[in-house]
C-alpha cells in the first residue's frame, strides 16, 4: 500500500536496525483518515462475505480494528491483557510473550462473544515474531471459530512471524512489509 | 441518548449496586454502528470548530475515540499506561489510581504530539471517580493545551467524577448518566 509506505518513510523513526516507531500516526497519535484508507484496502484483500467478527488485541490494535470493521459491517472484539476483576473467569485464555517488554501476558476473550459459527478476520498494527497473533489463534481455536485471514498494517519481514503463519496455511496480508532497516533507511519487501 | 440507554438496559449486566458491565457492545466486544451514533451525538454536543485533537486513555477509550474523531476530522492521541521501552522518556506523565484494579498506573503522552496550540476534546467510555480524566487533564495542563470539553459515554452519576469536573468549570457531556442501580434495575439520571 503505497500511501502507507510513504507515510512510514516520512513520519516513522528508526532505532538501530530492527525498530521503526510509527507513534506519530499509528499507535500513539492516530491518523484516522489513514486508518480509513487501511480499512478500504483490507476490505479489498479480504473480500469474503463470511466474516462475522474482527478480532484484535489491546491496546494499539483497537483503533485500527474499529475503523476497519466499518468496511465489513461487523463488530470488533479485542483480547484483554492481564487480570481484571470486571472481566470474570468465563474466558478463553492464551499466554503471549512480548519481546518488546520481555514479559509474558495472559490475554483473554469472553466465551460469550466467540463461537464455532464465527468467521474471524484478525487485525493488528505490527507483526514481528507473531506471538500476539499466535495467542489470538489459540483463543479462536478454543472457540472453534474459523479464521478467514490475518490483516497486518506493518510486517517486519526480517522477523519470522508472517512467514511462519503463511507456512501454516493462513492468509496473511500485510500492507507494508519492511525487508530491512539499513542505516536509517527503510527497505520494503 | 435514548439509543444508548436502551442498549445499556438490554445488553448491560449489573453486579451489585455499583457495577454495570457493557462488555457486549462497548468495551470488549464493540458495536461499531453504535459508536458511530455516539460520534454524531458528541459532534452535536461539542460543536466548536477549534478542536484539534481527541485525547483518550488506553485501552477501552481508543476505539470510541477513533470513531468519534471521524466526526471532528482530527487525529486521536491515546495516553499509554505503564513503562514501555518503545515509548521513550519524552513524555508528559501523570499517575492514575484505578479503583477497578486497586493499583496506580503512570500514564504518558509524547511531548511531540501535544502543544499549547491544541484544543482538546477528552473522550472516554466510563466516568466513575474521574481519576483517569484528572490524569489526562494534568497532562494537558503540562502541555499548555486548551480543554474544549469532556465527552463520556456512560457516567456513574452516583460517583463523584462528573460533578467534581463540572464544578471545576469543565464542559462534561455524558451520553448516559446512571443515577442508581437498584436490585438489577438501572435508573438513569
Amino acid at each position: 500500500m503505497e500511501l502507507l509506505k510513504k507515510r512510514i518513510v516520512q513520519d516513522g523513526n528508526t532505532i538501530g536496525n530492527d525498530v521503526v516507531k510509527v507513534d506519530m500516526f499509528l499507535n500513539h497519535q492516530i491518523d484516522v483518515e489513514l486508518l480509513n484508507e487501511i480499512g478500504k484496502e483490507f476490505r479489498k484483500r479480504f473480500s469474503s462475505d463470511k466474516i462475522t467478527k474482527i478480532v484484535t488485541i489491546e491496546a494499539s490494535g483497537i483503533g485500527i480494528a474499529c475503523i476497519v470493521a466499518q468496511y465489513f459491517g461487523v463488530p470488533v472484539i479485542f483480547a484483554k491483557k492481564g487480570a481484571n476483576r470486571n472481566v470474570g473467569d468465563n474466558l478463553y485464555k492464551a499466554d503471549v510473550y512480548s519481546f518488546t517488554k520481555g514479559t509474558t501476558t495472559t490475554i483473554g476473550i469472553s466465551k460469550d462473544y466467540l463461537s464455532k459459527n464465527d468467521h474471524v478476520l484478525i487485525v493488528d498494527d505490527f507483526m514481528a515474531n507473531g506471538k500476539a497473533v499466535h495467542g489470538l489463534l489459540n483463543i479462536l481455536n478454543q472457540a472453534g471459530a474459523t479464521v478467514e485471514g490475518i490483516g497486518i498494517v506493518i510486517e517486519k519481514g526480517f522477523q519470522p512471524g508472517g512467514d511462519s503463519l503463511r507456512s501454516l496455511g493462513y492468509k496473511v496480508e500485510s500492507l507494508a512489509v519492511i525487508k530491512s532497516i539499513d542505516d536509517g533507511n527503510i527497505i520494503f519487501g
